[in-house]
């Protein structure tokens, strides 16, 4: 019984990653477009390795805020050594963390579809979809922050991707989304960073599958630059946030008889 | 190439841990006497199986203070399944939370050897094991807590040691450690749980390189309480602690020209 | 702003779990009767504490063959901190491993639920899930086993529960399920040993939501087992199974000009 | 109580890391040189960047064979979300895997340090090296490998070093220590590839103990790409290696009398 995989083959002095020897890649082409190689089997265009580069350096970091930047400082605060902090990090990545990407591209790519099967325009499918999820009272991901009114990254990814001229048919129902939500809704629902990146990525052709991969991707430095800070300027056990907490279960009592 | 284990014996319909079929185990045998014969080899005595299910729940649960439950807590937040989110707060278990139990147990199983070896007596060695660390400067792990100065959880530990008769030469060591730093560094350093643990398991023929383990084995059970408790009790992402965060790095500016 | 639990109050001197001073629990109550008061919020009866002890033996460990087990003992070959292996293990006990329990769970307690609702019989409940479950082609989660025919844990769970008067009627549907599975698809389906504590620990009362918290809790102890094991009588790094491993991706080529 | 960071400041609609807003980092700056700017404080030269982004990549992947890999994969095959299955390969990056950057560049930075105090020689200061590891029993790590004895990605790295005139002391006294190692032992142990981003990332001015970030940094992208082969190549809980595994522990016997 053997393991295959279409990654990399490993032999004595040698080693091909999807088809390039590592000594060819290493130097010559970007780290980022070899994180593209690796997700999407082969080297990106230009275009396609300057917007990945983009996608990834929007999600480097987001201060000590988040679920994972917290996770990745409170457990290096145990005395651990630096991967197992930093993974901690990573764990905190989920549906509600990070997960629009993912959520929010499987929404476009099967809007798409439909749009194109039943033969409808953008404009059309958007104020369908926004008109069942407000009946289903579900929030379609992707758009609205609790910080953020205009996202500084959400901004800088759009005019990038129609520079590189990659902007397409999720782009546009995504902003098309965006009016809808305003119209029916009657609030300020902007395409957020997570939804940037779901649109994006879509137009690139990425499977939503991967969504938690880009941020995950990205976030994996910022979480090693905080894990760092921790271990080289605070004490193990630094008193944290939880110190003034509050306990609000049964109130004391005796084991009763008969235990 | 065969991967090959002491602990269990898979065949069809037939199950042997550590020589017992596991149909003999299940509700015959305490589950921590279950336990003891995973970590040990055999099967407990009363007396052992006993005392180890009172260390098992002397590690239950210290509230949401400690690295743990707010690790499991900030990532069950992120919106993740429970073992992975019981996970990330086992991540934190490391030297500076629960290491003191095997870092004391390694002190005090080396310290019985020197004895014995230099041929001195209990009080003599804890004086010169004191006396050492003072000089180097290094703390004896073990002794002491930053919120406890009588744990209820040592003292009843203690208790049942010497009523089960399993108080031996760690514990005595332990305390006599405890009157030494006392007497030469005018601190009341008593012996905390983790200190507790380490004697009583050092008595019990434990490695003390299972000293994490017994930590994380009561752990678990707290973690994830806590994990159930913000996932039933709480909404994803709530808000936090960190939103009062500072920055101090550098201030702002533009990239320079040229990069 | 506090973080309130219901889990347990710290005060100097003084801990307090779901109302017990914890120096009361322990040597008192036994652990795993202690984890069923963390998870259900009081302490069980003679009888539901005798069969927590019992599921959670039931989970202990099954060799090297599943997953959890081998991700800790090829984590632990890195040369990482027996915590940070055990976690790992943890980590993979997901919808295939482990993950039946709590949807075999869930299955039965709406089954329950709409049993009374619509007003029918066991036998008729079993026959309809069944056969809806046949037309969507899903799998009926908690039934047949890759190796166990005659799982011998199973046998004794049931044994237990019955003994111990706690059989009721999520494991008469489980049972009328297993009848007509074998009427309806001519296969011998039996109830494995998650399809068993996904009844029992529904009769119990306990929320299906967690369910797998009960395979973390007792696997947790095989884990341990095993990264002390790896850890004890191997070397880090040593071979594994993949040296034979095979690449299938794309063929060797050299970097496209222009990139 | 606030947390304070030096990472990035985070306020409505303005984010800025290490004193670079993010919309002016993003599609302007190489992600790998925003690693860098959150590892070292300040954005790379234009050399020091080219060579931060060949290190990453020099470490994306090495197949099946690694404790990462495959724990990414058998935590895959367990049925949990992509995040989870990527932090558990890395929570195998240890003193055995990926740790002898991080050991390689203490020994280097140390033997520089000491060199300059006792006022010698390079080749001096390897031939005392080498000399005391020998009569320690001590390996020095960075050296040889257990696959290849021209690590391709070591000559290319080492190769750009020298290109970039990053190629300094360490280099230098790394070079002297693989010719004295050849001298003293007569063996042929050639700087791998943990050695030459040891040396290179020392001379870039890095902290030792960022040793294992660099590896992690790199090495995420390929455990990314593992899981996502396993998701969508493989079935959950697919046979793996371990069928095949044997039992060595005590024989099968019945629980003994009163217990």
């Amino acid at each position: 019984m053997k393991w295959t995989t279409k990654i990399t083959k490993v032999e004595p002095n040698h080693l091909v990653t999807k088809g390039y020897r590592q000594e060819d890649l290493i130097g010559n082409i970007p780290y980022s477009s070899v994180v593209y190689l690796l997700l999407k089997g082969d080297l990106p265009t230009k275009e396609h390795g300057k917007m990945m580069d983009a996608i990834l350096t929007a999600c480097i970091d987001h201060g000590v805020t988040p679920p994972s930047s917290m996770a990745s400082r409170v457990v290096a605060s145990g005395g651990v050594p630096l991967p197992t902090a930093v993974a901690a990090g990573i764990l905190s990545i989920g549906d509600a963390h990070g997960g629009a990407i993912e959520k929010g591209a499987k929404f476009l790519q099967e809007g798409i579809l439909r749009m194109k099967k039943e033969n409808i325009s953008t404009g059309e499918m958007a104020k369908i979809l926004v008109s069942e999820s407000k009946k289903q009272n579900k929030r379609i991901l992707g758009f609205g922050h609790r910080i953020h009114t205009q996202d500084p990254r959400t901004k800088r990814l759009f005019e990038l991707a129609n520079e590189l001229q990659i902007a397409g048919e999720h782009m546009a129902l995504s902003n098309a989304i965006e009016k809808e939500l305003s119209i029916q809704t009657g609030k300020n629902l902007p395409i957020n960073v997570d939804g940037a990146i779901a649109a994006i990525s879509s137009d690139m052709g990425f499977d939503w599958r991967l969504g938690k991969a880009f941020f995950l991707l990205g976030r994996v430095a910022g979480l090693t630059a905080h894990v760092y800070e921790e271990q080289s300027e605070q004490k193990p056990m630094r008193k944290m946030f939880t110190d003034e907490s509050e306990y609000s279960g049964p109130s004391e009592k005796d084991i009763p008889d008969g235990r």
